[in-house]
């Protein structure tokens, strides 16, 4: 095999990394200048100063002026992982409503440094070629597409996101796919079709908000099983908890999880979709992060091990493309003819025309092609977040280390409440999403979830910085 | 006031039409030439074809080849008008939806001659100059829209529906206003911010089978009030039924409902808003239709008369400028926190581009030209379907005048089950609503709705024709 000079630089920055992880090479310690690496490697200039970007770039180094690299992250320093958090076991009602429109009252303030929005920010995402793939669909569509179109969705999209399927081992078709105004209308659809009011659904703990507000406005009941921060939710906590709360539904995110970035192993996915065909009842599944993953091959779904249809996989490009666009969709199984059903009443159809655009961005491959750079931005970013917190924030902070998605969850310690927090933060117009608004059962009010969508920057490192000063100083 | 050419022509075309109304000329009667025409009432040879060209338009004359101008419209040979129906007074659960499946399943089939849309179709909206629309909201909005939107709407468009509520007698501002994903969405928002599952809310009775699928698959009662085809709702009836089956909202189409045709008169609508605020109830009120108006003027809305917040009005532009758009909007009046907390459950936010797009269109003053062409162009069409109906269909038959919208409702004999004369009209291409749709009570089985939407053609009389042939056929 030929070593182009691409997997050169890859190869030398690998090599650091290994060295730094087995701490070989220790924090603080200084690199070889560029022009020594270039010699010891073998390599070019311009390959030594790439793998030093590189590294740069993952927040495992960094430059001084005048001086060069040097090792900035060190394994043993950052923080321990979160614990998988038991929640109570009553059902309840849903009453987060508030907070949460508390939290979100200032979305649209530009002068707030928002560490609590889980989406990427428009300055990573595609404007001028999602305008182009706009101008195209508006000449493509019939009538520009100011007819209604058909009730299952637009047909070129629906064909793009069958082909897309393959990269979770799937092999859906076009007819498979119901199209949605983003991925919390495919939730309530599939919801609406799976339960009535009055039925108990499962759910992870700590949850998406937006799932547990949806519940509380669909009259449904949520049942929070315990969710380990790597592994996802706990299956055999969940085997006794379906016949014994009667459980008609679970609403999981089995990839990258929203707050805590779990990812369920293929083995537990398996398992999952063997006890939903057991008991005969729905999983709902968001995969909303699926795409944004940071290893080297996409997780699979639990679609991808859904034989019987039991599995509504639901998802959007609101995460990775195009948030204001509200184009999600959902795979409901043999759901599928209740949940147009469920369309047809609540909204007739989508909006054609921005449907038709991202079906036409993704047949032109635009879409895998920006989705690799979003995912290494996200987690040189998510790095650079980490390595922030731990620098900042009291040494007894725990954090998260997702392989995905946009998000980190940090436990402080318990006499810390993170919705005052919150308030303290907006004075200094900072925000970010106070852990108690992940449950409805009073419960993480020491946790907060920051999202790393914002590019690293200044600004991003003083927000930290100043979050991790009032944290002390309400310790 | 200088009298222009314009007026002129409508001025003697309005004269003739009385004399028709008034029995002066008589159907099949001869008109003066067009020659003779122009030296009674010394005006241009132009100017009387226009008179007549606009009275064959709206369907009252007929030109026979060179032969001239015939009366063709007949006060008494249109048939009588439909009954006030008085459904039985038990509420009860919906069941309708698979009749709906069936009627809407052929939507995107183009073989088949649709009267079952209520919604103008593409060819006579402004597709390429919403295009245009399209391609400026594309340029203003930060990164081309991909961004979400603020929860409440955008701004513009809010702006420029507050400016619009003046046609309706109303003087609102763009923070009374939220926008949603269609007048559907709207319903739906509204439903969920004032019923909880299990209440029962008062609905027209016919109405929309959209209304009451929706009502269906949110587990509320419905209980259907009698309505008049000329002055909707009967208030009496209404005013003994909120205390005595609890009514927790009323959902009505106010101003030419569907599928009646209904205009509640404005001493009416006043009495309404006085009652939701006697029992302290929310009014929802589906204005879809108020700017298709046939009159000198604009209906006023129950908002209009609405002091204390009680009214959430529902509107949006899928009946007269982009269906596929889904571009709706509320003005919830003292539900508005509760509105938007649903948006925020349910949607997030709307369709960033289509929402700017017909913001811009108002605010450059097109759809209020647009809207001038489409009520001309709707209220003849329902003339000639309305002559058409009464020449083709049996003499027993009873057909609305509709003073707006677009949509007329047939009752047949007691003995025509018009779901049966579906299927037989789909054998021959063509559909229609059958009566049984539009009520949860197993009525109007001898009833159709008819949309006159489609522009006038030979396939269309052709297609009433044929329908006319087989109601006979099954007399």
């Amino acid at each position: 095999m030929i070593k182009t000079a691409d997997h050169l630089y890859l190869q030398v920055a690998e090599n650091i990394e290994q060295l730094i992880e087995k701490e070989v090479m220790k924090m603080g310690e200084k690199l070889p200048s560029v022009r020594m690496l270039s010699k010891q490697q073998g390599i070019s200039l311009s390959t030594a100063f790439q793998a030093y970007y590189h590294l740069e770039g993952k927040g495992l180094i960094e430059s001084r002026p005048k001086s060069g690299y040097y090792i900035r992250y060190n394994m043993r320093r950052m923080p321990a992982m979160p614990s998988t958090c038991q929640p109570v076991k009553k059902a309840s009602e849903v009453t987060v409503s508030d907070m949460v429109m508390e939290v979100f009252r200032h979305m649209s303030n530009d002068s707030i440094l928002k560490f609590s929005v889980a989406t990427p920010p428009v300055e990573i995402l595609p404007a001028a070629k999602m305008a182009k793939a706009v101008v195209h669909a508006l000449r493509e569509l019939p009538a520009g597409g100011i007819g209604y179109e058909e009730l299952q969705g637009n047909a070129l999209l629906r064909g793009q996101i069958a082909r897309m399927s393959l990269s979770w081992g799937c092999a859906a078709t076009a007819d498979e796919v119901v199209t949605t105004n983003g991925c919390m209308d495919a939730l309530t659809l599939c919801l609406s079709a799976t339960t009535q009011p009055g039925d108990t659904i499962a759910i992870e703990s700590p949850a998406y908000y937006g799932a547990l507000q949806l519940a509380e406005s669909m009259g449904l009941k949520v049942l929070e099983v315990p969710t380990h921060p790597v592994t996802g939710v706990d299956l055999d906590y969940l085997d006794k908890a379906i016949p014994k709360h009667k459980i008609k539904a679970c609403l999981f995110v089995t990839n990258f999880n929203n707050p805590l970035g779990s990812c369920m192993p293929d083995n537990n996915k398996k398992e999952l979709v063997a006890m939903m065909e057991k008991y005969d009842i729905a999983l709902i599944e968001d995969d909303i992060y699926g795409d944004l993953y940071f290893g080297k091959q996409r997780p699979a779904s639990c679609k991808t091990f859904d034989k019987n249809g039991h599995v509504l996989l639901c998802n959007s490009f609101s995460k990775s493309l195009a948030p204001g666009y509200r184009v999600g969709w959902t795979m409901p199984g043999k759901y599928k003819e209740k949940v147009l059903r469920m369309k047809q009443n609540h909204s007739i159809a989508c909006g054609s025309l921005a449907h038709a655009a991202i079906g036409h961005f993704l047949e032109i491959g635009r879409y895998e092609f920006h989705l690799r750079n979003l995912r290494k931005t996200l987690h040189t970013q998510s790095l650079r977040y980490a390595q922030a917190i731990s620098e900042y924030f009291p040494e007894s902070a725990c954090v998260t280390r997702p392989q995905g998605g946009c998000v980190l969850w940090v436990e402080l310690d318990d006499s810390i409440n993170t919705f005052d927090l919150f308030q303290q933060a907006l004075k200094n117009k900072i925000s970010f999403c106070p852990g108690r608004i992940f449950s409805l059962q009073n419960r993480y009010n020491n946790c907060l979830r920051i999202s790393y969508g914002n590019p690293w920057s200044k600004q991003v490192d003083d927000g930290l910085k100043t979050l991790g000063k009032l944290i002390r100083k309400m310790s």
